[in-house]
């Protein structure tokens, strides 16, 4: 017996929003979400544009379907990897890590998709900007929490100011991102890696457990 | 006698420039350079667009003044002020304050133009991300000079890599302009002054010398 599924109309009608966010992501990836529009994605992908209004019924349902997406691959990419790893200072590693390659891999044509959202927001308000920094704000908060149980696990100084840390190390990734992506640096992610390591090695850090970073 | 002076309609027209370019800038401060449009920048000043069109015969002509008259801004609230300190760690120390006044205040709504202008133009190519994308890397350029006098003039230890140093200041720059117009981030600022302050402390430098960034 095969078991129930849903509708053939379901399955395709999830396919076809599936196929509109994905192409979504990558052309808000370069040209912004402000740079969405359904006339424009309806030619990109030949459908007829009441056929994606069916979809979407507004830009700004589209763009908050966008961000969502957005978010997973993320979360898939960087979050459930270094979720594998042990809690502190080897998660915390495998988070910076692996935010460094999904930015230098061009996971999105643009770079990381939440720091090009979150810059392209500046001075706005409503829904789509709340949801792209919400991300960005929980993706710190989860940064902070691995350093402070790497102060537990006395793999990090205590003495070392967790906020502080937490903001330089945030600002090494963003910054090999936009190094990268808008100015070209070619050593933006050897300069992000050094730096990294630098930091954790003074906030007392084994130099074994840093290795990782050497590539 | 009086001197020579352009004819009154030169006069004008500069100043009619002036006006449009200034106006220019605060819109794209907040919706980016792509977000400028002949027709939306005549009704805002109430000009006929075949006027604004006699200043600006191209969006992307009208782009390039506008990243020119930011520039200008830029190097008056930044690097004029520095450059009359002495060079090296204290022109280095007025280089970085001014940097994050000029973000912190909003001289500009959106924040740093520089910044957002070279995020936004991320993956394209021609004249106008050529220009935004140089003069961020002369303002690079100009720290790192900065760094390495320091360290001629024993302000800073010898032994520290000068371009390590210059990325992790224009990270922690940049992520204060980020994390201030993006996220809302009330402490962006002082996390930056302090980051700048240990990392600073720890290549050497002399406490007193950075006290400046206690504010």
């Amino acid at each position: 017996v095969t078991p129930p599924t849903p509708s053939g109309e379901g399955i395709k009608g999830q396919r076809t929003r599936n196929t509109i966010v994905a192409h979504a992501m990558e052309v808000a990836s370069i040209e912004g979400l402000e740079g969405l529009s359904i006339g424009g994605l309806a030619t990109d992908l030949e459908m007829s544009k009441s056929g994606l209004f069916a979809h979407f019924g507004s830009k700004t349902d589209l763009q908050m379907a966008t961000v969502t997406a957005a978010t997973a691959v993320f979360v898939e990419k960087v979050i459930v990897p270094a979720s594998a790893e042990p809690e502190g200072l080897t998660r915390l590693l495998g988070l910076c890590l692996g935010y460094l390659d999904y930015s230098q891999r061009r996971v999105f044509p643009g770079g990381c998709f939440l720091f090009s959202t979150t810059a392209e927001m500046r001075g706005r308000t409503g829904p789509v900007r709340d949801e792209a920094t919400d991300q960005m704000n929980s993706w710190l908060r989860l940064l902070g929490r691995n350093v402070k149980v790497a102060q537990s696990q006395r793999e990090l100084a205590t003495t070392v100011d967790a906020r502080g840390l937490t903001f330089e190390l945030n600002a090494y990734m963003t910054t090999a991102n936009w190094l990268s992506v808008a100015l070209d640096d070619p050593d933006a992610y050897t300069s992000a890696r050094c730096a990294i390591q630098r930091l954790l090695a003074g906030a007392g850090a084994q130099p074994a457990a840093l290795r990782r970073l050497e590539q």
